[in-house]
């Protein structure tokens, strides 16, 4: 290496690491509570979609935005009662597919609304009889240029790269959107800002605390069921792209069947377990994991009542909006992790912004 | 511990380690060109498919069909081209949802037939007014019992807890319910038991040595595009359950967005490219996991093509089938590593073969 390499370059301004993704992560329960407040906003495009009365529900969205279109999904499913399917822009991008998408309602998920496979396929989906609605935290963007409708979460323009409050708001949007087609006001969610400030309050010492026991882990899996699943996705992404951690998330079912053979004493396990029916399942899955040995993280707000290491607990909701908090502790914990790592989750190597394949 | 404890146990009995899985893998060419020959079973179940005409279409499943279902998504979408879902049995187990399935057919994909919470939902489904599709290798079954057509896959009872062969006669029932569907008559799917047994001749050697360079990996990504991101997934599920690695897939497109910071020279990538538009779409993908330093295993038809430390040539075939012959040589490496790292597939720790989850 050359004596200039040692040279301050421009990208090498002072600034103390992870400190942009932890003001993300702070920033949350403003966020929130204020498009609970937009809620209004949100409702008039659900009228216009429920007044198509689809039949069908697609999503179509890319990394972090394809956690927030599965718990999508669920709300669909339980809330709407109508079927609904992750789709994959490749068959559109690649493939040419072009099926009949009557009384199909399609949302795009992308916080930048700049994904030129999501762009492409939304603009076909419209282009084939869907409904198009495009949640992102970009008005303007091109995503929004070809949807019929669009929905703005409103979380600010996010620095750090690894998404956090935009996964949140993201989250949050989709639940009042799918609440308000059938005619719902949001009620879950009416205190959501809140119960993040507690959540933060009540987890950042322990989150920060679990990151020195986790400096070490070489392996971890994290897991989850119903609503909550979305939320060990997202856990797993974070990890690895903040902390070059491999981890790996499993519905709790899937997990006992085979994966589960792959952890042992050696194995973190981050479980998110919240009240209600998601969690309640998680029950038999903690218990064996437990039995093997595993090192049991236990995060959401039924925490308190398995067996596990170390707890995050977070505030009590309902259900169907409990992602939306369980995440915050977890965010905490990537940040805490990759710092204890010597790294800098607002530099992670080789990581941008959009997706840029097609 | 006790002098007792060394005492030979009834489960101990003599037996090659791996010995289930070796002669499940070699049986494969067989197996898939029996089940052409009965293509006109399934052509007999596609008939009755295509005169009821759906417009969407479910597909249901756990653990490694989950992997066959998300192929059978690509070949719904491109082939049959109408709108696909992989479906969450337990939004209807555990959340009771009831959504209207009229038009809607259903197709559940489970080799024993006998998770509880597939059958269930495949209940459900039925009594909401979806046709509803078992694709199974157990006729009988009471998934079987539940749905109102039936596909039997063929492969003969599966005595090694790894699925294989059970796999790739899955997804070869796929192919071949798809195609007819459309009144197809399985033609890319002609030869695919002599494609399989010269992949197998081709690779095994191969893939055995390749165990050797992945001998003490700790950390491997899988990732593909298209038709293979199902050979990418039952990659990293094979490698966890068989070798207790862990691995995680991404689609090349999600892996560029945020996970490829997580590899480095550290990283084993194993990736599918075969000859087609999901292969053509890796070489970005590749190009910027080689710059990285990673260790890439290429595996696939164009696998000769592309940046790789490692490759396992797999015999060419129309894209759509490919997923039936790239996932031989790997389920082959998995054995051998499993071998190499003094393991034994045949008996992984805790694995049990049906889901008993709901």
């Amino acid at each position: 290496m050359s004596e200039l390499a040692s040279e301050p370059t421009a990208q090498a301004e002072e600034r103390r690491p992870g400190a942009l993704m932890a003001a993300e992560v702070a920033a949350q329960p403003a966020i929130l509570a204020g498009l609970v407040e937009h809620r209004a906003e949100i409702a008039a495009v659900a009228e216009r979609v429920a007044a198509r009365r689809p039949r069908f529900v697609l999503l179509a969205a890319r990394g972090s935005s394809d956690h927030a279109a599965l718990y999508a999904k669920y709300l669909v499913e339980v809330l709407l009662q109508l079927p609904a399917g992750l789709v994959s822009p490749s068959t559109t991008t690649l493939y040419g597919a072009q099926p009949d998408l009557t009384d199909v309602l399609w949302i795009a998920v992308s916080q930048s609304g700049g994904s030129p496979d999501l762009v492409e396929a939304t603009a076909a989906a419209a282009g084939r009889g869907a409904l198009t609605v495009a949640v992102t935290n970009t008005p303007g963007s091109p995503l929004n240029g070809v949807a019929e409708l669009s929905v703005d979460v409103r979380a600010g323009k996010e620095l750090a790269v690894a998404a956090t409050k935009t996964y949140t708001a993201t989250l949050l949007g989709l639940y009042l959107l799918v609440d308000a087609i059938r005619g719902g006001d949001g009620a879950a969610a009416t205190d959501i800002g809140a119960l993040a400030q507690s959540t933060l309050d009540g987890t950042v010492a322990a989150a920060d605390e679990a990151a020195q026991r986790y400096r070490f882990v070489d392996r971890m899996v994290t897991t989850a069921r119903g609503y909550s699943l979305a939320s060990a996705l997202e856990a797993a992404l974070k990890l690895a792209e903040t902390s070059y951690l491999s981890a790996r998330a499993y519905s709790g079912a899937d997990l006992l069947h085979g994966p589960v053979a792959a952890v042992d004493s050696e194995t973190g396990v981050l479980a998110v377990t919240s009240r209600g029916k998601g969690g309640e399942a998680m029950r038999d899955v903690l218990t064996v994991v437990h039995d093997r040995g595993a090192d049991v993280l236990a995060v959401g707000s039924s925490a308190a009542d398995v067996p596990a290491a170390t707890r995050l607990v977070v505030a009590e909701s309902a259900e169907e909006v409990a992602p939306i908090l369980e995440i915050l502790p977890i965010q905490r914990l990537a940040l805490a992790l990759s710092l204890a790592r010597a790294g800098d989750p607002d530099q992670p190597r080789g990581l941008s912004k959009v997706t840029r394949t097609r």
